[in-house]
């Protein structure tokens, strides 16, 4: 693990949800010297208060820290909400010595419920003198349903780039994705570094898909210290590709999922019409449960093309799934075995491509199946 | 049950899906007299060959007969899915002693598959001897993950509405429903039928959803026999009726549903926007798992809102669900019980009511929660 110069983490346990639960729950990152800083945010009209407060901050483009907590998402909480995030954001500047609008929020869990500040606020010393090299441990204390911790880095020459985000569930396209933080030590302007992450999620976070709903909270944050010199290229590919690592890990932690699947449109008229009817696969419900089961029923990924709402032939459809011809010219291919691609329909990982006609267009999406523990974990009490 | 005069019924196992399976699997609707015929068909672009061949024969009107199956949907099956439609409607018309292009087929099943011509060839004579008073059987043919026949009627003076159809998964907004015939003997035009079922299925099937999916086989027939004077407002009326009782027993009827839902979006700008909101919140898995497992998350119902994609400002939102207030100006009601709401998420029927503005426009939509048994029915092999 490469961790960027200037960076710090820590966590501790605030009991966010309830004085019960014991796990870490609130996390620092902070930065020795003041950094540049970009951001990505939810595009649902309920926005969370720590989005609010991000995006202010984002817009000036410099940070000293990023303060976070799960358990609960600070959502629908009104101007208390504001206030709520504020005092953290104050009493975190304080301990620190730095300015309180370059503490950037970020929540995740529970939607409507007030934070409890005082139980937060009272353990923010802690989390301070906690602050040392390791960032899993930022990563662990954002995490709600996420099975395990997730962080990928890059080393670009001198110069590393390191990806913390948590999932799992709620991961819907056209957006960053839950919360995500990218840093990096090379020296950057924030226009470069805006113009690096809008790029790199439009085929990573923006291509992955869990269960179509968008959250109230997702943001990705992209901070540099700005102390090394490297260049402006290799970075934009090193960050793209620590962004691309994590938006698999969070297919691969999908709720309930059992399987990575990716789904590749080409032939379309152009890139929209692909993410169109490949985002329509990745998220048919039918499609999910077969590939869940195993079941062979490939009619449903083409159904799913057809009412994508994108113009196209279903005669000049092929389909290979894995690797196996399945579809040709719209109907079974000649030679079909159903047992064949129920055999690699069991594999953890399926691999989807559709070519829909001779277009330039093409799009790859991510995604997962759908299993019983996808509503398992979704319709317990107030998860 | 009124049945409309002119019509007959019947049914036979012709083994569509295989020859072990002894359930009826075929239907047969008879016209003694050519009744004027109006239909509405997927807009998947995937169109299965009964849907081809159905357009084209509502396009002139008139029919004498439907012949329907179960078990095999004879979608993306090509030119030969086409013949062999032809050939069955063939075989029926002789039988029948009408001309072929007057029986409309209809199918339902998996996709993909050839149809068991021979077969079903082979059993249409005992289709034919076998036609009847009973609309049930042809209900009871065209069924396939459903529960339970669907057939609901009206008398509407001396004249009476029936209406058949099979739900109970794959349905989505935006087209008709999955099979479904209206029958009447009210004297109508075909341009009269025509505009009462276009603006029938508007808050009807089109207001329905249970997993987001759009079929390949879609389609909404309705036909008259002509044999009573009616007032055409009160036939509107009637038929009107009749599809939205049947769009409500699909929904009761939604593959593993346990709660009928219903979500009506009020004060937005205009029915467009109040039915995006309201189609939003009723695909949401989030929401959908939650009201599964009776989960007071009222917060997944307002997110859904917010990504709906229209205007509206969260402060402004009311949200009551079965008549108890959860949502006052975005944030958690005053003195809001999470007990109680538990308490009415747990009953069969679920009402949520919106308030998002000061606007006109209002939409209901109708859904079900999402259940493992959602899952276990389609992640079976080949269902």
């Amino acid at each position: 693990m490469n961790t960027p110069k200037g960076f710090r983490f820590s966590a501790v346990n605030a009991g966010v949800k309830s004085p019960e639960v014991r796990r870490d729950d609130m996390g620092l990152i902070f930065c020795e010297e003041l950094a540049v800083l970009s951001g990505v945010f939810t595009r649902n009209r309920v926005k969370a208060a720590p989005v609010v407060i991000g995006q202010e901050i984002a817009g000036r483009g410099k940070a000293r820290a990023v303060l976070a907590n799960a358990g609960n998402a600070n959502a629908c909480t009104g101007d208390q909400g504001i206030h709520d995030a504020r005092f953290l954001m104050k009493t975190a500047a304080r301990e620190l010595g730095v300015s309180s609008d370059e503490v950037v929020p970020l929540s995740t869990g529970v939607i409507g419920i007030r934070l409890p500040v005082d139980r937060m606020a009272s353990r923010i010393p802690a989390l301070v003198s906690a602050l040392g090299d390791d960032p899993e441990v930022f990563a662990r204390a954002i995490m709600t349903t996420d099975t395990f911790p997730k962080v990928v880095s890059r080393t670009v020459g001198n110069a590393a780039v390191l990806g913390i985000a948590k999932g799992a569930g709620m991961i819907a396209p056209d957006m960053a994705t839950t919360l995500a933080v990218v840093l990096t030590d090379a020296v950057i302007s924030k226009q470069d570094l805006d113009n690096i992450i809008r790029k790199s999620i439009e085929y990573t976070f923006n291509a992955i898909t869990i269960d179509g709903d968008m959250s109230t909270n997702d943001a990705l944050l992209a901070l540099s210290s700005c102390q090394v010199t490297e260049s402006i290229v290799e970075i934009e590919k090193g960050i793209a590709e620590v962004i691309r690592d994590l938006a698999l890990l969070l297919v691969r932690d999908g709720e309930g999922a059992t399987k990575l699947v990716t789904i590749t449109v080409k032939g379309a008229a152009d890139e929209q019409d692909a993410k169109k009817a490949a985002m329509s696969v990745a998220n048919s419900l039918l499609v999910k449960t077969a590939l869940f089961g195993a079941d062979p029923n490939w009619g449903r990924i083409l159904a799913a093309v057809g009412y994508s709402g994108i113009a196209f032939m279903p005669e000049q459809v092929f389909i290979d799934i894995s690797g196996y011809r399945v579809v040709e010219r719209g109907m079974e291919s000649d030679g079909f075995n159903e047992n064949k691609l129920h055999a690699l329909l069991k594999e953890r990982e399926i691999v989807i491509e559709i070519r829909i006609g001779d277009g330039p267009g093409a799009f790859t999406a991510y995604t997962t199946d759908l299993s019983y523990d996808y509503v398992k974990i979704n319709s317990e009490y107030r998860t």
